[in-house]
C-alpha cells in the first residue's frame, strides 16, 4: 500500500503531453516513482500512467482531479485518478467450478492484490462453503431464463449497496445481459478456457482436443457487450499432447485459468489498464 | 545416420498389440532401441513406432515388410517401414519471403536433419539465388489462375523425376489444388503464421493485432483439401505487447515460423509422426 | 482410478526386453493401455513402464510380482509393481509459508492426483488451521538444532504408524537428517525456488536479483543426503524485469513452486518417473 | 529507420527528472514518440529512455548534447545521445560454429536490426566463407597464448580503422584480455549456451544433460572482466526430456543461442538497455 497518486489520460496525440503532464505533478511538488506511455502512431492515440508520491504534494487528494481538469480539457484527455493506499471492492461471480474462485481467495488473503473482496455472487449455492471459509458475505442468484432480468436487476442492486467497482467472473457460466456488461464498462474482468480468438463460445478443451491443438489457452478479457470479444488483457499457453485426453486440457487449463485470472485482477487493481478500441495497453 | 529400421503402425485397438510387435522384432534377433505407443481409447485406435537396430537382423531389408505382412493383416493394421541410414529427398517450396528456405538449407547443412534437398521450387525468381548459394538446383513455376493446372502437372513431373517423397511448404504463397494435395497425402507441410485454429487464412498478423491478442504463434500442419485445416504437427507461440506493431509481429512471428517448420521437418524424417482423423500423434 | 497394474523396470540394456515384458503380459491376457520405454546407450540402461487392464488378467494382484521374478531375476532386472485404484497415502511437511501447502490441498480435492493425504507435519503451529479446514490430520514437530534428531524420530514413527509412502516438502523449510533422508530413497520430494542448479541453498529470488537474471525458476526434486542435488523431476521458469523487486519475484516464484511440485507429486503418484544415477526418466 | 533523437539518462533519483528531462524536449518543439523510466527505489537510481521526432526540433542535431548538458550536470546525470537514423557499424566475432554468424547476418539483411557489419573477425579460417557469400570483409585473427596480446592489439587496431562501436562474440571461444574488455565497456555482448548463472565456463550442454536438469538455456550479457558474470541483457529456456542426448541440447540450444543474441544485439543497436551496477534496465 503506497501513498501516491495514479494518473491514467488517454487522447489525441500532440506535442508535449508527457512534458505537460509531469510537469504538473512536478510544479506541485510530486515525485513521480513510475511514468509509461504509448503512442499508437497509426492510431493517433497517446496514453500515459503516471504514479507519484503523495508526501510533500500541495495537492490535497480531493482537489487533484479538478486541478487536472484545464489541462485535460485543452488536450480533449479522458483520464482518472487513483490512490495507491485506497482499496478497491470487488465482486467475485462463480457457478459450479470453484477452482478461479479459491484461487482468488487465497492470493487476496496472501496479499497479492490489494482489495476487499466485498461479495461473492453464486448462480448455484455450491460455493457458499468456500466463501463461508473465507469469512466473505455469500448471496445466491438463481438464473433462469425466466427470472434473468430480475435477478440481474437485484444483483446490480447488491453491487451498488456494496460500492463495488470491479466484478470478476470467476467461471461464471452464466452470459451477462447487455444491461448488465454496460453498466460496468471495462469493470467486468471475465476468464475464457481457450486462447481466444479460438475457440470462443462454448466447450474450448472439446474443441481443442477435437482440432488436434498442440497447445492450449486461456484469456482475460474485459467484458462487452459481443461474446468473448471484449478487450483482451492477458493470455497464456502451455503444451499439451497426443497423451492428453479432455479430462488431461481441462486440468491443465485450470491452473492456466486461475493464473491468467488472477494477473488481469492484479493488473487492474494497480491501474495498469488502459483500454482504446477494442485493444489494452497493459503498464506492466 | 543409424542402422536401424522404423516401423510405424496403426489399427484397430486389440490385446496383445505390443507383444506381437516386439515379438516379431525380437524372434529375429533385432535389439530395440525405441518402442513408443498410444491407444485412443475413446476412437479404440493403437497406434506405434518401434526403431530396432538391423546390425545382427535376421531378415534383409526387403523382406521385412513381407515378414511382417501376415501379423499386419491380421490386425487390420496400415505400417510403413523405413530405414535410419536411407536419406530422404525433400522438396522445399518458396515464394518472396525467403526466412523459411534459408533456415531450412542451413539446418540441413548443419546436419539438424538427415534429407537430401532435391529441389526448390518457386513461384518467383527470387529466391533462385539463395538456393544457388547452397548448390541446390531451383525450378521457377510462376502460378497465375490461367496456368495453374499444367503448371501444378509440371511440378508433379519434376517432383517425381526426383524422387521426391516429402515436400516442405516454406512459406509458399499459393493454395495448392485438391489434386495436387491428394497426390502426396500427409506428405506435404505446410506452416501458417499464426496459432490455429485462430487466424486462419490470410493476413494473420494483421487481424491478430486487430483482435489485440498478448501472444502470437505459428502452426505447422500436414496440407489436406481444406485449407488451414489438416492434421497440425507442431505450435509454438511467441508474447507481445502493445508496443509491438504488426512489423513487429512480422519479425517476431519469423522466428516462431523457421523452428515450427524446422521441428515438423525434423519430426516428419525421423518418422515420428502418425495421423489418425485430423490429430497427429508425435513419439518425441 | 483404472483397475490396471502398472510395472516398472530399470535394468542393463539387451536384447528382447521389450520383447519378454510384453509377453509376459500378453501371455497371462493383460491388455497393454500404454507402454514407454527408453535406453541410455551410453550409460546401457533401459527403463520402462507398462500399464494394462488387469480385467481378465490370469495372474492375482498378490502373485503378479512373484511371476514375473524369474524373468526379473534372469536380466537383473529392479522393479517394481503398482496399482491403478489403490490410493497412495502421502505426508505433507510444511513450515510458514502456506502456498504450496493450500495449493496441494485443493488439488487433490479436486480430484487432480489419486493420494489420501495422511497428515500434515509442520514445524511450525500456524498451519494447523489450514489442516483442519481440510480436515487432514496435524501434528507440530518444532524443530531445534537440540531436538532435531529426537524429533525426526517421533515423526518417522507417525509416518510409519500411518502407512505413508510419499513425503511432500511444500516450502518446508528445514534440512533433512541423512538418516532421515535415507529411510524413503526416492520418495521424498521437495520444491525448491530457483532453476536448479542455480541458487541453491538460501535466498534464490534475492540472488537471483542481485544477479539480474531475466527469467526465475522452480524445481522439484527427490530429495538425497546432498542438499539441492537429488534428482530432478520437473522445472520451469517465468519471466521478470527490471520492474520486478525481490517482493514480486517471490510473488511470481509462488506459482512456479505449487505447478511445479504438483506436477511432480502427480508425475510420482502415477508412478511415472524412474531414476537412474542422479537422473529421472519422466514417462508423461 | 526514424528521424528521432534517442536520450539515455541514467542518474541519483530525485524530485521533477520526468518533468525536466520532457520539459526540455518540449521546450524545443521536440515530440516524444516513447518515454521510458525505471526508478530502483532500494538503489535510489533513475534511469530513462527518450525517444522524440526531430522534425521541427529547434536545436540542431550536434547541439543537443551541449543544450542538455546544464540540466544533466545540475542532476549528476550520465547521459548519451543516439539518432535513430544512423547506423551503427558492428564487428561479429567467430570461431568454428557457424550458426549465430549465419543468423545475425541473415537477420540485418532482412532488416531485423539496423546496423553496418563493418568486419568479421575470426580466430579460425573456417567461416571466411560465410563473411564472402554475404559480402562482409573477413579477418583472420588465430590466437595462441603467445600471440593473444599482440593479435588483441591488432584487433583493436583493426575495430578502430572501421570505427565499430559494438562488438558481437558469435559464440567466439576466445576468453577477451581485460584490456581488451575494458576498450568496449557495455559495447560487446557475448552470448553463452546456459541459463546463467547455471553452468558458467566450459561445456554448459555437457553439465545440463549430467545434472539432468529439464530445460536448458541461453544467456546474452555484455562482457565484463569476470568471464560470464558481466550483466545479463537476455535469457530463453527451452524443455529437453530423458530422449534428448547432449547432441540434442546442442541442437536445441542453437535456436536459444541464436535468438537471444540477436534479441541483445537488437536491443541494444536500438538504445534500449541501460546499465548499472552489474544489472541491465532494458525498455522493450
Amino acid at each position: 500500500m503506497r501513498n501516491t497518486a495514479i494518473l491514467l489520460v488517454s487522447c489525441p496525440d500532440r506535442k508535449g503531453l508527457v512534458a505537460r503532464i509531469s510537469e504538473f505533478i512536478f510544479r506541485h511538488d510530486g515525485n513521480i516513482l513510475d511514468f509509461d506511455q504509448h503512442t499508437d502512431l497509426d492510431a493517433g492515440v497517446f496514453l500515459a500512467r503516471a504514479e507519484w508520491q503523495l508526501a510533500g504534494f500541495s495537492i490535497g487528494r480531493d482537489e487533484i482531479a479538478q486541478a487536472f481538469r484545464p489541462l485535460a480539457d485543452e488536450c480533449a484527455m479522458k483520464f482518472e485518478v487513483h490512490f495507491g493506499d485506497v482499496v478497491p471492492r470487488i465482486a467475485i461471480f462463480a457457478s459450479r467450478q470453484p477452482h478461479c474462485l479459491e484461487d482468488l481467495l487465497i492470493r487476496q488473503r496472501a496479499g497479492e492484490f490489494e482489495a476487499e473482496i466485498a461479495v461473492i455472487i453464486g448462480n448455484h449455492a455450491g460455493t457458499e462453503e468456500i466463501a463461508s471459509a473465507f469469512h466473505v458475505p455469500f448471496r445466491h442468484f438463481p438464473i433462469t431464463s425466466a427470472n434473468k432480468k430480475e435477478q440481474e436487476r437485484l444483483e446490480l442492486c447488491e453491487l451498488r449497496a456494496r460500492s463495488v467497482e470491479l466484478i470478476v467472473l470467476a467461471r461464471y457460466m452464466q452470459i451477462l445481459s447487455e444491461d448488465f456488461a454496460s453498466a460496468y464498462p471495462n469493470r467486468i474482468i471475465n476468464i475464457h478456457h481457450s486462447f481466444l480468438p479460438a475457440f470462443s463460445g462454448a466447450k474450448p478443451y472439446h474443441r481443442a482436443f477435437s482440432r488436434g491443438v498442440k497447445l492450449i489457452g486461456a484469456t482475460s478479457h474485459y467484458v462487452t457487450m459481443d461474446l468473448d470479444e471484449g478487450p483482451i488483457i492477458e493470455q497464456e499457453v502451455v503444451r499439451i499432447t497426443h497423451r492428453d485426453a479432455v479430462e488431461d486440457l481441462i486440468r491443465k487449463g485450470r491452473d492456466l485459468e486461475k493464473m491468467v485470472l488472477a494477473r488481469a485482477v492484479r493488473l487492474h487493481l494497480e491501474r495498469r489498464v488502459l483500454t482504446y478500441g477494442n485493444r489494452t495497453v497493459v503498464f506492466d
